[in-house]
Order: C-alpha cells, then structure tokens, then sequence
C-alpha cells in the first residue's frame, strides 16, 4: 500500500474484469480496492475512501448494465473517463479436474449470458453469482472437485486454477465498456471527448424527437442512447444520451441549453476523453 | 389435461409470475406448461407444440428483459398481444420457520433487484437462481430450514410454504409487461393497438433523429424504445420501438414504408390490442 498511488474501487474480487480494466486504464500507477457490490463502489467514492471507481456500463453482447445507469442517476458523481475491454472468458477448475468432472458451472449472469452458446452444449447445472473472479475464489476455497467458473485468464492465475477451456464466449467481439467515476469529470475539453447526460422528455408526442433535435441541428454526434423506467412511473422512462464533445464547447453548451428548456429534468453526468476504441 | 384448452409456454416453475400472467390474460380457459429457459418458450411455440407463449419483456423498477428482446430479433414469432401483471413480492419458508432463522435468500436476479432495499437490512447471503416458483419448490424439496425465497403469494399457496414478509418490493408501484407470442400477430385493427418493430439506421449523424420523424410528422405517439447492442458489431445498436396503432392502418402503414427505405434493417414484430394498463 502506497500512499502515493491513486486508490481505485471496484466491484467483485481481486482478478475481476473491472480490475484488469482499472490497470488498462491507469497502467500500474494505482492500488485498487475490491468491494461487493456496485452501490459500495459509488458510496466509497462519494466518501472519498477511493479518488475514482470504476464500473461497468455496457457490454456488446449482453448490453447495458442498469444498475449502474440507476447509480448514476442518484449519485452526485461525475463521469470523468472511459475505457473498453476485450472480454475473453475461460472454463475454470481447481487443478487435475477433467472437463469430464464437471457438473456445475459458476459466474456472474453477464459471464453466464456472453457464453450461452458453450454453456448449451453440455448438461450443466448453472448457478449465477455475483462476481467471475469470486466464483474461481470460492471454488478455490471449497475445494470443488465437480464444478467449474467462468473468469479471466488473469483470475486463473491470480488464484492458481487450471484453465480447461479459453475463449469460450459466443463472439469474439466481446468487449465491456467501463465508466470511471469521480467528484469531478473531467473539466477541460481534449479535442476528442464525450459527454454523458440523462434527461426526461415532456409527456408530448414527439418530445424525444424533439430533444434529439437539438443535436442533430447541431450536428452533434450521437454514440448512444438508452431509456431506463423512472421508478415510481411505470411505462415512463428516462433517457441517457452519450455523445461526441465536450460541455465547455460552444455548440454543445449551447444545446445543452437549449435541451434544459425543453425537458422536465437534465442531468450532465461530465465529460470526458473518448476511449480510442470506443465510438 | 384437457385438448380444446389453448396451450401456453412459459419460463420458471408452476406459480411463477409469467404463469399469472397467462391467467389473467386469459381467464382460466388455458393450460399453461413450464419450460427452464426463454429459448425453450420461443422454440416450443415455433414447433407448434403450444399455440402460445408469454414472455416478461419490460419491469418498471429494474428495466427490460433484454434475453427477451434478442429472442425476438432472431425468431420468426410474432407478437400478437401484450399483458401487465402488479409485482407484489414476499418473503416464503418453510412452515415454522422464523424470519430471524433465515441465513440465505433464493430468487430471480430482477425479483432481487426489486427488493434491494428491504434485502439491505438484512445480512443474509443473496443467491440468484433463474425462477421465483423454482426457488419456493426448492426450498420445500430440500426441507431448507435457513433459508427463504423471494416469490409470489400464489407461489406460496401452490407450496404450501409461509410468508415470512408480503410486500418486500422497494416501489409499490412494480408492475411487469409481458408479451404473448405465437406464430402470427392480432391481424385485424382493434381501435386500440400497438405496434412493435426492430429498426437499424444507417451510420450517419441524425439518422435515429430523423427515423423518429417519421413518426413525429404523422402524430404517431412512441411508447417505448430500447437500444440493444448488434453482435458482432461492438457498439452498434439495434432499436426496438412501440407505438401506438395497427400496421394495417394508413398512417402507420406509410410511416413503416418511410422507414424501410431509410434504415439498413426493418422487422415488424407485430401488432396487438393495447393493454388497458399500458401506456
């Protein structure tokens, strides 16, 4: 533990993917600090135990993680980085175990869902955890002899396990993206940013086209947009809208404006630099 | 077992919500038949082997189904109906079991993400399992003296086990959205229909902008649009849109006709009578 190092929160055990994403993201500049589940990541963060987190926010096979867009909802965090990570799964078991011994398989529901294809080809009994790396943690601990988890290579080392079988996810363009989240976004513009906000349209036929409006008069790019339901209002949703820019340059701060005038709530949850193999 | 019934497929055990649902979209004029997977309702329903299924595609606390949403992408079934169902959770055990013997709790990832807050005061460990009913069954098969599951009251009263605590959902206002599927759509004009499509735009700036015109200039009024990532794609998504109205009417008629000619991918997954408790 250095007291220099920049502290970094994340969910799940040593050797999860949102770790391997934290070092991708920093090189080895940092000390990171695992924590069960994603609202921990946030509060520690708010508390200032941790300088950033870093959660998950979408995956390109399995989609968004809506935990995590709820989160940003209620939190007074900012977005302040972003990065993206090749997920390559492995079949893992204690060492000497056979594929022919396994029985039961364990990991994260993502995990689960990204290898649903391998899963099926097998009668396995599948059970769903909170975490890949802590399900090859715990098959360690209990000594399992007839189960298997789904985890990084990196978490098979980390913890001494055999890989049976690498790469096991449904398609090879498996990538998560990964927010980093801060008290502050990251407040000066790059040339090559993007800003995340969540807004409400008015409850008018057309308001969303309306609201996208204002970017496409601007010819502000859109990367993505994701409605999520307002708790409390069912069928009523908000929507989080990714796009290229900066919120300190004037076309986007202007129809930031603009869009504050013509939507029942705005939040900016920052801007930050664009991942280079994000869109 | 009776052959003039209709038959319809549903994901979890005997008394999970889906199977509520069926009855309370059909009254009791059914036989409902479980299956462990929402690819197994799909594929029975394609085979023939129930005329229909019902599928959860949307929670007003925790968000879409997104397994459900890239179903329908791949399958040739339509939608030919929509139903809403009032989520009401409780704590079951086995009978005589005391709520402070409780150490673990069973149940399906959404049902415990509706009831995150009531499952915070507690220390017990949190095991998701892919069914409500199932984890009930479970704990009853197993003669679990520590544990409970989180289902329906029905659920409870199917397995004779007792409810510990009723209402444990963090939002009264918990409602979940099921769609019916079967091999064609409800082909003629109610009055009061909706419409269901999966759109790709091209990749330009503007283009889900002016896709959204197209709808917006004829008063068609969106209810619903979700964004799920392309496979193979990363970062790419398809849009899943509802809206108000019957392909065969007119304006809507025109409108998926725009459409076609201006996005890269159009699949009408169907029209069908709008639930009276639906936007």
């Amino acid at each position: 533990m250095s007291k220099n190092k920049i502290k970094v929160a994340f969910q799940g055990e040593i050797g999860a993917y949102s770790e391997e994403a934290a070092f991708k993201f920093w090189k080895d500049q940092i000390e990171t600090i695992p924590y069960k589940s994603l609202t921990d990541v946030f509060e520690i963060v708010e508390k200032g135990k941790a300088d950033y987190g870093i959660v998950p926010v979408e995956n390109s096979l399995e989609g968004s993680i809506g935990q995590t867009y709820d989160l940003l909802l209620k939190s007074k965090l900012k977005i302040s980085g972003e990065t993206t990570l090749r997920i390559e799964h492995c079949l893992i078991a204690n060492p000497d175990i056979k594929i022919n011994q396994v029985k039961r398989v364990y990991s994260h529901p993502q995990a689960l869902g990204q290898c649903r294809k391998f899963l099926e080809k097998f009668n396995w009994e599948i059970i769903p955890t909170y975490d890949t790396a802590g399900s090859v943690k715990m098959l360690k601990e209990k000594k399992l002899k007839d189960s298997a988890a789904i985890a990084s290579q990196r978490a098979a080392q980390i913890y001494n396990m055999e890989i049976l079988k690498k790469g096991i996810e449904r398609n090879i363009k498996n990538f998560t993206r990964f927010f980093i989240i801060a008290k502050k976004d990251w407040e000066n513009p790059t040339g090559s940013d993007k800003t995340s906000i969540i807004f409400t349209t008015k409850h008018k036929p057309g308001a969303l086209y309306k609201a996208l409006g204002i970017f496409a008069v601007s010819d502000i790019n859109l990367t993505k947009l994701e409605s999520r339901p307002i708790i409390g209002k069912p069928w009523q949703y908000n929507f989080y809208l990714d796009f290229l820019g900066h919120r300190k340059e004037k076309p986007i701060r202007e129809a930031l404006e603009i869009l504050k005038q013509n939507t029942l709530f705005l939040k900016i949850l920052g801007s930050y630099p664009k991942a280079k193999e994000s869109f």
